[in-house]
């Protein structure tokens, strides 16, 4: 099944559309966890078995694997095998580079760690992502406004009186053929969610910065799913992932995505 | 020594702009060596003995590593390490995240990787370079202008009758305190290197894009170099890489760099 039909799917019968941003950091996991062989995949199997039956998807950034180097990426690619196969995997690689490389990491990500999406930076135009966009089962979500403080260095510069990032969403439309494309929309920027929907179709929007980084998840849902007639995934890592620091961290990060879950179906729009 | 000291020794000292790009793909080296445990290894090891006393840099291109999973990032580590010390090390990896996400990928290219300079995507702004930028001695250079048609999509968009790629560059030039921040400039546009070198200050430009994507490596150094009084490198990848499919590829490769230098040392100008 392709991704936009698995996510459509799991967010009509869960009535969810939070993702848990797999971005495990070794330093913040619970203590009891470092005598394990390897103390981060344990922690990423105990959270995906708590929450893969209340969530949408789960979104591991890759940088946090990188970082530890070889094992890091075989730690990744277990941690994809350990989501159960109806619920789809975004790799977060806001990659993009010229066309025999863009090649090069899409096979990276959707071939050797098996994900179902990714993320994807546009500065590089359209042939950067064609050899994303030609994995007609796979999804690319293309960075439009981040959640972070610089996204106004250039995101927000006007080019004919309308934002930088109104061109992206513009652009990623057009080159939407294969019906695989959606885009990142921060959720510290609610009016440009409002804004964005407005003027990209029905393109998916993956929106992360709920929480620690002080967005707002129910304008998020509301804006960026335009009342529950456009697909919207919402991320949450650090609240989820570090709900607790004890022993009972898996059942405290089900009983915050439950939380969160509550506040969704509490707008009434699923 | 900081990367900016070394390359410019190197330039001085061996008169030559030349970074070989080690973008090596298995179904372009010579078939002699897939006999061997590790042929991509014992590629770059020979391409590495034969050229690294008269080049400036190596380039390996990440994804290159990465399509072939975790076995795929150490044969890139031991390639690093199979460069003498004395010749730096650019990452191209093209990163860019929010702050605490590129602190990983910084770790990741810096530390386990053990590189020198690493290239990054400026679309999240200032506090997404910050963490690299952090590293003192370590160099970043940021992409401006790339060598692929796509360039146009974003890149060349006029915002306040200036193209976006200025701005780029202008915003690089003023976070450049620790002095550790070039740009990426591609040699398929020499007009728009000219043009940049006049508003970028010193900052040194890491050219891609000559011989097999079209670009003039005279024009490249001339105006990248503003006739040697600015660090400039250039990048070549496969021109170099795959100048002989047979036993003899690494001479081949030397021959290949040796005339990349004597076009350099005819402009006169080191």
């Amino acid at each position: 099944m392709k991704y936009k039909e698995k996510i459509a799917q799991l967010v009509t019968e869960r009535k969810t559309v939070i993702c848990v941003g797999l971005d495990t950091d070794i330093e913040k996991i619970p203590a009891h966890l470092k005598t394990f062989d390897n103390p981060i995949l344990e922690f990423n199997r105990q959270i995906i078995e708590a929450t893969s039956d209340i969530v949408c998807s789960y979104k591991p950034n890759i940088a946090f694997y990188e970082s530890l180097g070889s094992q890091g990426w075989e730690v990744l690619k277990k941690t994809v095998e350990a989501v159960p196969k109806s619920v789809p995997v975004i790799i977060d690689a806001k990659r993009g580079d010229i066309g025999n490389t863009s090649a090069m990491y899409a096979k990276a990500i959707f071939e050797d760690l098996g994900g179902d999406a990714v993320t994807l930076s546009p500065y590089l135009g359209e042939d950067s992502l064609a050899p994303f966009i030609e994995y007609k089962d796979k999804f690319s979500f293309i960075l439009c406004v981040t959640s972070n403080a610089g996204a106004q260095d250039f995101q927000f510069l006007e080019v004919n009186d309308r934002p930088l990032y109104h061109h992206v969403a513009e652009s990623v439309l057009k080159w939407n053929k294969n019906d695989n494309l959606g885009l990142v929309v921060g959720a510290p920027y609610p009016q440009k969610i409002k804004e964005l929907r407005a003027i990209s179709g029905n393109l998916p929007f993956l929106i992360p910065g709920v929480g620690a980084q002080g967005g707002d998840l129910e304008a998020a849902v509301r804006f960026g799913s335009d009342e529950g007639t456009s697909l919207v995934v919402v991320n949450n890592a650090r609240a989820v992932l570090y709900a607790s620091d004890g022993v009972d961290f898996a059942e405290k990060a089900r009983e915050e995505v439950q939380k969160l879950n509550q506040i969704i179906s509490g707008l009434g729009i699923y």
